[in-house]
């Protein structure tokens, strides 16, 4: 078969003054930049509070209920990079805990993100070192079977290439595809700076109805006012 | 058709003396004080810890995917109330945030309950303003199709109607019909002075077996007791 | 029929001062050291950050959506045990909640693990006694329906037995049969020093692929390694 | 507390003639009808191909576990009727089989739909008594735990009334509001007219595109053609 | 670790015309013989329609996304057997299909119960091979990990253990331990002749509320009834 | 930003022969010889039996709850080609039913995968037009929002671009990358001989544990085998 299991390695990371740009950002004001594209649905959590994360993807593609493929990973990892884990087949065993966070953290990775599940997350909000995963599972893993690393993948729905960003907060995790990074900021930097008057005017009691101007929005589409009695009146039942 | 998409105005709403006795009582004894009915099932979780809000429902019925109608809420909501959307259809895209937040919290709003998804949690945490909802999610949503404000709609199992009262705390959401806000208040108290004895009763080392005269029921249940023993004598593998 | 429904006194516990030494090691390291066996599924959720305890077991089979047995069940609990819970057929009513944990606490009962609802979460975690559980819900259950205690029950996917040790954390829930105790904890106690000297060698940036002598199984397995070069131009599109 | 549990008798059934003219129209049809509302969610699934049906809703409302209700509902059941069942918390327990269906089809009643599990689903099937359940499922319940009959209640999002119009099939389950529904045999009527005439175009292979005018609608919202060789020199890695 | 990997020989099995006996009987009305234990959940699901079998189980313990220890429990499988199989952790592949079915098949096994994936379905309908699966997916798996055949193993929430009989048809999987079999096949019998003689009072009219003597206890509950004007004029806005 | 809304025209398709080659084969076959990869998961259903079909993918991308890019999307089909859907974020609306069953059928496209919801599923049925899809549901959509057509989407976890081969039956839906297919048709010609002779091998009533070679790999992974009565005595309470 053409495919074969591989280990890339020199992969091509994206800009790292640009991920940090975009990481300080956050997820959903990226998301929104990007299109609204890249976000890798609900399925995926924080284990912690409060972290934000951004950084370049090295990607590790296991068998279900085996890490041996995260064990090859890690020496693909440098500083700055973020470690991202998927199944061949849905697993949410506990492939990843405290003692691959301590090697990670040795070589300067951020964080990591995994659609499987990970343990011992008490030590791993001791350490610092940032988790989102598909579960928490204590359940153990073998070491029996082949997959890759640096390949192409599928995570939550979206597809991350090794060296494309990742940014990855409360809000969930987001991938930026690398050849996107530069005109992803300049969105990002605009909206911002959009957001930051609204949020000046709201404060000042502005409706977003006339900031927006939706109001003509509502009425094209048939949207009709009317109190809670004359509403009553003509529905009856309701 | 003849429930066109409306934005209804002027609701009455619960008396506030009332809802913020209720809501002083909490989810959990005034669902009891309730009969058990009114609560907004599982799938609608806290976004922080720890909060707990009671106030007159404003509800938001809005398309999948589309927050216009949540724009056209804010302007009916006021000083006391809680904002409450759902979705046509299963949605938890990220249509609310902390602008939102901004905007609503500027008008004295409690919080915000959606079937939906919400993102800008890390603010909204830091801004204090209380979220129940069906996921996290950074996925961002248009401004494109029509529904309705101030309608009755279904949460969680539960129909909602504009002026209801809304409880929600960590133990979930709650809608006290404004009709019933009264008689569930009494209720409430006096559950609460029940439970309070029972408390008392119970650090003193009384079993609730014997406080709820549960012996006799298990009894006549047919509920037998017998040692370890006993079982695995008369049970051969269990 | 031959299995009536019963609650079963003096049972058999495992002994305290494993327990004790289980507990300390925790869920992920007691669960390698069974041998990947015994972990309750992954939903189950701790209610509160970081509480480990251990004990053992005192189980109570309820009927869905009635809480009779555990009322009855609190009196055959002691110091140092730990209440399991399951339904005869799956609900997340809130079949528990501070009053219960009242009187637990009172007798020494470590902690509550249960399939179905709690509720009271905010007491529970003012009070300190730590819960891990299928939902919260406020929902409460009647006290209508037979059941049994201290029989074997399943609680995700494994089987418990009265007097089995638990242990619990923030990675899971995990049953040691109680024959097993010894054994496993022998295990535990010689898998925690090789972690510590595995913890201790990543620290230098020794990596896990050659600790582990995991190059030589790759490159049987048949993986190999290439640059991102190589890949692309191997592959076309990837 | 107030709404104590009662089984209501003489309820206002919906216009027989105009549910069977529903019925005959199908799900999908009458639920555009409808302004797209009513639908009850995706959960309920039929347990069999290719039934029609439609009637006056006649609602159960059951503990957990429990099928008190039911019996209590059969007699409130007459020639034309659906029963609706669901639970105060949700439960898939098996509360329904092939004697309940006997009893049912002597009465002339058309089907069952339930948030609840079937059983004895091979002899429902045998004896043409179509069910929409939320499972399968043998598991037995008991007769223990008061509830309601004939009281509005919550069945997959949907709020149904007794004495509303049921329309399930292939498609799903519907509630049409009794007051609505000469209004939406209307409007059903006029849509299945336009739909004939859509279906006799688009067999001389006219397009959705030219029928509904939607390339205007494309243009202004911005969507712009272009061939793949464009697409992919434009956008590099796609 | 004291558990190792074993496959065990020479299982007893439960007898063959008691298990016979009990196929004929069913599911539902088993599983109530049984006290209403037993049932594997509503997770598992028949894969074609009006098959209904009854065997001796033989267990199979694999690791996710590993068939090894199916290829070594087909050996242990003798006429009349059900080969059940489960996964250490939660897996859906696609474990099972038309190979393995061919050579069971040929040994007499009567089909197969597994929480896991099956493929070929197809095939399998076409063969008259009856399967009961988790899931239906093409998924393949590897040979590469351990496991044991014939151990005790949970399967939907119920233990089963090697040469307890299975009983599948469309309404689910029960399993009947060995030891309860004259028991249960003697409770069944009874059922049957019982539910025989409602069946017939149905169809002549009675109620089951008369017939389970169950208008006092809805009595004894509070269950009033009342006209729906009644309970409208008393309810306001229900 | 730089990913607008487009509809991709003038696509480049597989090769007609093995398109047809490989639907011949069926999806497990096709699956095992791409070396396990490109299974769309196991949430899209056929929702008819026996089908099977193979073609060119076009692809829709849709918003939720919206599909007006599925009427875009028509024109671009022709003799051969397989529609396939999503959603940028989950949603299991109607977006399909007869109507564009029967655009499409007039174009020759062999039939629909979606990730969203289907209706008219008695009609698509009796027309024999094949669906594949994450939900039957009547809930209608509008088409306010635009998407493109013939963009690269994820299906089920699974890349799939314009032009690729989609073969889906029974067992689910697989997609074959367009530059893999010769080889994938080559590896699926060779494992299909092979299964023939191992079929026949079963027949004969040869283990696959011999036909496999996997008595050794047992013996060296450590799985020991014992009679019921040596494992009994051994392991206690088991």
């Amino acid at each position: 078969m053409s495919r074969n299991n591989v280990v890339v390695t020199d992969i091509t990371r994206a800009d790292a003054a640009t991920t940090a740009a975009l990481g300080a950002h956050g997820v959903a004001t990226v998301h929104e930049a990007m299109g609204r594209r890249g976000l890798a649905g609900t399925a995926l959590h924080p284990r912690q509070v409060g972290a934000r994360i951004a950084g370049a993807a090295v990607t590790a593609l296991c068998w279900p209920g085996d890490n041996l493929m995260i064990h090859a990973a890690v020496e693909q990892c440098r500083d700055g990079d973020i470690l991202v884990v998927t199944t061949v087949s849905p697993s949410l065993d506990g492939s990843f805990g405290e003692l691959f966070a301590t090697a990670l953290q040795r070589r300067g990775v951020r964080g990591l993100v995994t659609t499987g599940g990970v343990r011992d997350v008490a030590d791993l909000r001791a350490m610092g070192f940032p988790v989102w995963s598909g579960a928490v599972s204590a359940q153990g893993t073998v070491k029996d079977t082949p997959g890759s690393v640096n390949v192409p993948i599928v995570v939550g729905g979206v597809s991350v290439r090794p060296g494309d960003i990742i940014v990855a907060d409360d809000d969930g995790v987001l991938c930026v595809p690398r050849a996107n990074a530069e005109q992803t900021l300049a969105a990002a930097d605009a909206r911002a700076e959009r957001e930051a008057a609204s949020r000046a005017a709201y404060r000042q009691g502005e409706l977003s109805l006339d900031r927006n101007e939706l109001r003509p929005v509502l009425r094209d589409l048939g949207v009709t006012y009317m109190t809670q009695m004359e509403y009553e009146a003509g529905h009856g039942r309701g």
